[in-house]
């Protein structure tokens, strides 16, 4: 039998509620755009947003997430440090994590990257973007066309300051001459990552049905296994070797509890 | 002609003041042994530790240094934070870090980890530790045997919480029945990193020749180069697409100055 | 609705026929042995032997294979070259491929890997094996333990001269000094690839359970997805750019049907 | 001291003969351009061509050759299967390889990917590529912008049929709509391999000096080490564990030379 899966889908939500022209793209937000396809599918889909208590990721709705999906864009640095370690918590213990566009610059984001990840060329000129998929037996780009048209977005160009993606599943064309790794996938801990470009604001990118689809297949891809192994960080069920070393050569009185620091 | 590289090699500097037996291994501390093998290849190696005012590490010494070494176990939370960003910042702009054994969990490493790093198995029982190269063609295993024993080291064991690494270098088997990925690289913004396991304060590991040689190369590796492309954010030198679709559809009116977050 | 999966489990089936010893391991063949504990994971498994006509492996068989399995040892030069050209075409196509110990000198890995995949150290030695999880995350590994020990198996070392995996999933430790990358994954067009390690047809490997669950996981992840993306070689649906070029210049005279070894 | 690095540039020069207006390009063909600036650069380089005896690759060629550059595009077919085992061998031996445009379906790039490398999609349009940089710290980028744009070329374009590339160092964009992996690295034994796939013959690309100054990098970085580590796959040199089992259970008198297969 399959497992439900749980997905929260977090957004700034500031953009729609300040603008007309996005309010009338995204009339219940991106987050609930978003929520509403992953429902369709079949996934038990929550969202929580920016102005709420704990921007609505309490310890008690993460715990009962299986992916984050994460939308922001303007308000990133509202986002508090406490949050952003709990999400962080929650990755290393298995909890899929989808950002989306802006997402990018996101303060959870960089600290999962470890590097500068927030530096990108970039444009807004409504010009046509096109999605290669450059993995087609990757679970993410299943049911979707070999690439994906979207007639305007935003732009975003190389060099993208990312650590080398585990997996690279799309490279976006850019109608002003710029390329960009647009699909990427990172393990941090046991949490499986993907980075998906599109999804500016101003258009109706999360409408798209392919769009949807690889946001669809995102989900399932990181959603945490049942059985996971547990990880011993300590001795082995049947240890090899006794920790003897020790006693024998009186590093323990030298050392004491300095070695706590370790796992 | 071939440039002079320019190392610094940071240790804690505690171990070797506080036992004698350690300190009878390394006199001059284990930054004096790396930085004198170091210079013996022709490197100009200066070092810093913890105790020195700002850890050793300013601006100043940090600009004129191409390649940082990193070896620190007991007082990882002592390490500035400042110092750390300081770090960090270089290592985006090109300097190469090399982080020895217990550096794993040091704080520069952890951010540029991006993933609980410090997270391991390990064992203190002067066990055998034998290196295998896995990546032959590799330049840091150059002039080195395929594997290389040491007779006595520190157990550290898998599930070793890493990202993936772009490259496996080496891994490490210990006589009490573990494996661990000991030689790994990364590339974060322009900066290269080499990760290597070896290296625990009570034995001679650093006195080894080929273990010398690992860290002679990996400096060697790791050096920025000279002409590195210069990385263009913003608009490129033949710009292909004008940026016009700001005015046009008055999204920039709406916006303001909200974008001067990005890149 | 969840596909039933097709797997076709491949053996030699030469050792358990001359030996005994081996029979008593595995009465109906090592390919008996896997077909038997997968059908029990409600995957539909065939099987096919060397000594049947086309080995077993005709087209027809292939094409409603959705996993191949692969046992060789003693007897690859006797695999003929047309059977393994129609195992790597549907490999192209999507077909996974397990491939299991030393199937890894095997016609078929050799030609997917490119490179002298067949050279490793080994030894005969009824020595312990412990393969560890690299990475806690993966399909192939949800519901076994971190580490899983082998009491006897036969020992293969590195430096194995394969292509850089795409994921690296298991290290083994060996009692006798050596550890190797014991399970590996590859993409090869759109087929998955999963090559594992231990099997040595004198030991019960394959009565193991939790080896027997990484088999079951390895079948279900390499199985090809229902919608793979078309990938469309020749002009895309909406070109952008007309063919213009080649009457323009002329070139079209010049080259002639020259071009038509491409794609 | 540094070594002088051999470089042999291997040309089908097929085309340059046909047609003047390639010719009035290359007038010593695609090879002796390339030869002609890698001398520039101090390295020395020697061509050979299809109609030569062996191709001009005899085995006393390539025992001198460091670095082969391979470029191929009508004839692929005519060069003989002897002659393509002779560079496998010396590839696994540590030979560098240079795989430049249309090489992509030759016979030796397609036997090292072991995957249809040769096919992709493909427009002769002169139309403009752009090539974007993807790892500003890699040495085959060094003294070269972060991109480079190339007026006329003809285009390849995604899904490219290779396997995970261990290094993206390029990433094409082209006028009409596709994008293209365009700089790749891989290894192979202890070879290193760079695809990079500009270069069509009715282009001056080769004359282009970021194109030059890519492919002199890349000669460069894959230029075998003066002492890589010798792959030991006999025993280890302190043996930790002796060859017992096969005594004890007999099973060496029942496998007999069987096992002479392996490596």
């Amino acid at each position: 039998m399959k497992r439900t899966i749980h997905a929260t889908v977090w957004n700034e939500y500031r953009h729609e509620l300040r603008h007309e022209a996005i309010r009338a793209i995204y009339p219940e937000g991106i987050h609930g755009a978003i929520a509403g396809f992953l429902r369709d599918a079949g996934i038990q889909a929550g969202t929580a947003t920016l102005a709420e208590p704990e921007h609505g990721l309490t310890q008690e709705v993460l715990d009962k997430t299986d992916v984050l999906l994460w939308w922001g864009h303007m308000a990133h640095q509202e986002v508090e440090d406490e949050v952003v370690q709990r999400v962080y918590k929650r990755v290393m213990e298995g909890m899929g994590l989808i950002v989306l566009h802006s997402g990018h610059a996101s303060k959870i984001f960089r600290k999962l990257c470890g590097t500068d990840s927030e530096l990108l060329r970039w444009r807004e000129a409504n010009e046509k973007e096109i999605l290669w998929v450059m993995d087609p037996s990757h679970p993410i780009v299943q049911g979707v066309p070999d690439h994906i048209i979207l007639p305007h977005e935003e732009m975003y160009g190389e060099t993208f300051i990312i650590p080398k993606p585990d997996e690279l599943v799309f490279v976006s064309w850019f109608e002003g001459g710029e390329v960009f790794r647009s699909g990427l996938t990172y393990t941090r801990g046991r949490g499986k990552i993907f980075y998906f470009r599109p999804g500016h604001e101003t258009f109706p990118t999360f409408l798209n049905k392919d769009i949807q689809q690889v946001i669809i297949n995102a989900v399932r891809w990181a959603a945490p296994a049942a059985q996971p192994p547990q990880i011993t960080l300590g001795q082995i069920k049947e240890p090899l070797m006794p920790i003897v070393g020790m006693t024998e050569n009186k590093l323990s009185e030298l050392y004491g509890e300095d070695y706590t620091l370790k796992g």
